[in-house]
């Protein structure tokens, strides 16, 4: 395991309350230097997660942080509306974080947050790069209650550095600077219905705002799919005919996995590079309407070779995730009911009887695998 | 092993050439009693095995021999158109040979071979009866060159007893004889494009007598299915779209298998009780056009809880077979690739690389299976 960086650099408060933006961008290298003291010869691996919104506390972070390592965090002491998330292990950034624009730097420009004009990509690559090299540095901070940017925050190298958010795979440098990169795609349908509800009540957005993004997300969130090794895809069930699930609670996941990425093979169901439709219910699992359905097969991705494991439904019960667990194959668990044991610590999270939990449960496994093989091999 | 039974009685000839219908019927006590001697405790295992034509000599009972002990041949020093095929562990015996109106007398009375007021039920319980319990008997000859009975043979037990032929299940106390009891059903549309070809080229029969035996078929044979154990059943493939093939090339076959057989446990694919669609042919082994697809799944089949495992489409390698072969459970092989091994045997017998070959083979594994339990239980 790394040891420990030990940040010397004294944290200067670089809190300016109003016109954060322009400051922000032209303070990028001369005001957040990254410290020059090497801790640990080995080198943080490092995850990017992209997702259209929700930071720092989302359910995936917490699911993936209690699998490396324990319940995760923000910084001890910190700000209060800090994004970042700390365990043991693992230290997971937002990358809202590195805005060049705050609320109203954006509502001046006409731009969203989703737009790359909004954001710093080139601090975004000192830091990211920087902390992959095992050096600290002192990374913004977004306060998303206020709309504006915070004094910076300490960032020590960690064994696992997670970047989350809108961008981490649309800029090539930090792009490169991924060990593995993990896209959460939820379909329109399915984000409409989850949207409405939760930017309306969490955040004040109103529908229109939420449907005025959408050109933005076409056009530079969407594009980094390309990119992702793993892709959790959220659609619609297709297990209840007709007009189906209005709400947006059954839901049909899949886990798209790009081939031949080192250190991470792609989990599969019962025959390697197969074709198989599997309905566990049966004769020894049942199951409640709609039942569960999974499906495994392989294509093509944006050109690449890809895996895919599929699961339509949700679990009404304990025994149906360990029977459907115990049939998957590549998992990377360390013990026999892991990905139960995780989806059961979590059992309130949303999402946690279905394949967006399974899923994001089993990517955690993977980063978990993916982290000590290289540490292995080191 | 069974002890081989001491039969004693004179092989006296009863050979009449004509008429023979309305003697045997009368003299089916009188002339053929069975053997007094018991020879051996150990019973004989009966399989019944229902099939719509083909006697005898026919592939399935070819592979079923092969797999329980070596070749089978027809009685030495008999009669040279004697249907029955003896190997070491089994006799095969063809169920036409109880007709009690030859073709003349069929003709004579209007009834075909299908019917059962050509057969002599009582002759048959009596004589399978006899050599379960371990007694030779002197069993008659039909000569299908002739179309007339020819001088009776003496079946002594074997270990395995396999009676063949269109009535194995239609008398009740013949059927409570069975330890096991197969139909193979060979779909219309299959039938016809293999019969129309065989039973023109072989016999001389007319297009128009195949379609005349429909009637009968469907009132006196098909009606055996419900109570037979495991069912083959021959389709039209669905893997070629539109007019697909007509000529009955490439086969969809199912294996239906009855739940709470004794000894007789069910293939299953992958997961007992689930349902599974599996295109093997991807990554790991490539296949040629139309490919190969499984499915299994359980259902009812005659009131009946039923497994079944389907196989569409036909093998080019044998890398394929053996590949399907590693994949699918229960299939009471003996090492690694006795399937595979066994279907070699007999590349050259039509089936061998597709669904009919796979099952018939797989038949004979779990009869051998079976027939083992039951030794082992006594």
């Amino acid at each position: 395991m790394a040891a420990f960086t030990v940040h010397t650099s004294a944290a200067t408060s670089l809190y300016s309350p109003a016109g954060t933006a322009i400051l922000l961008r032209s303070r990028s290298r001369a005001y957040y230097p990254t410290t020059t003291i090497r801790v640990s010869c080995s080198k943080t691996v490092v995850i990017g997660v992209a997702a259209d919104s929700g930071c720092g506390k989302s359910r995936f972070m917490r699911r993936l942080t209690s699998v490396l390592g324990g319940g995760a965090e923000p910084p001890r002491g910190g700000n209060p509306n800090s994004n970042t998330l700390v365990s043991d292990t693992t230290t997971v950034i937002c990358l809202d974080d590195y805005q060049s624009l705050d609320r109203a730097g954006r509502k001046a420009k006409g731009v969203t947050a989703l737009d790359p004009r909004a954001h710093d990509f080139d601090l975004m690559y000192d830091q990211v790069r920087a902390i992959k090299e095992g050096r600290a540095v002192e990374k913004p901070v977004y306060n998303h209650v206020a709309g504006l940017l915070d004094p910076p925050e300490l960032i020590t190298p960690p064994e696992i550095l997670v970047i989350k958010g809108l961008h981490p795979m649309y800029d090539e440098r930090v792009r490169d600077l991924l060990d593995l990169s993990v896209y959460l795609d939820i379909s329109n349908e399915v984000k409409f219905a989850w949207k409405v509800q939760r930017d309306m009540a969490e955040r004040g957005h109103s529908l229109e705002s939420i449907r005025a993004r959408k050109p933005d997300f076409d056009a530079y969130i969407e594009p980094q799919k390309q990119y992702a090794d793993a892709v959790i895809e959220v659609l619609p069930t297709q297990l209840i005919p007709g007009p189906g699930d209005d709400e947006g609670k059954v839901l049909r996941v899949k886990l798209i996995m790009k081939e031949g990425v080192e250190h991470f093979a792609p989990v599969y169901l019962f025959d390697e590079g197969s074709t198989v439709n599997w309905i566990p219910c049966g004769r020894k699992l049942s199951c409640s309407y709609p039942g569960i359905r999974f499906a495994y097969g392989f294509g093509t991705y944006f050109g690449h070779e890809v895996s895919v494991v599929e699961m339509d439904g949700q679990f009404d019960k304990l025994d149906e995730l360990i029977y459907v667990e115990t049939h998957l194959s590549n998992l990377s668990t360390k013990f026999y009911g892991e990905v139960a044991q995780q989806m059961l610590k979590h059992a309130d999270f949303p999402g946690s009887n279905n394949g967006t939990g399974l899923f994001q449960t089993i990517v955690g496994l993977k980063i978990r695998d993916l982290y000590e093989q290289i540490v292995a091999r080191r």
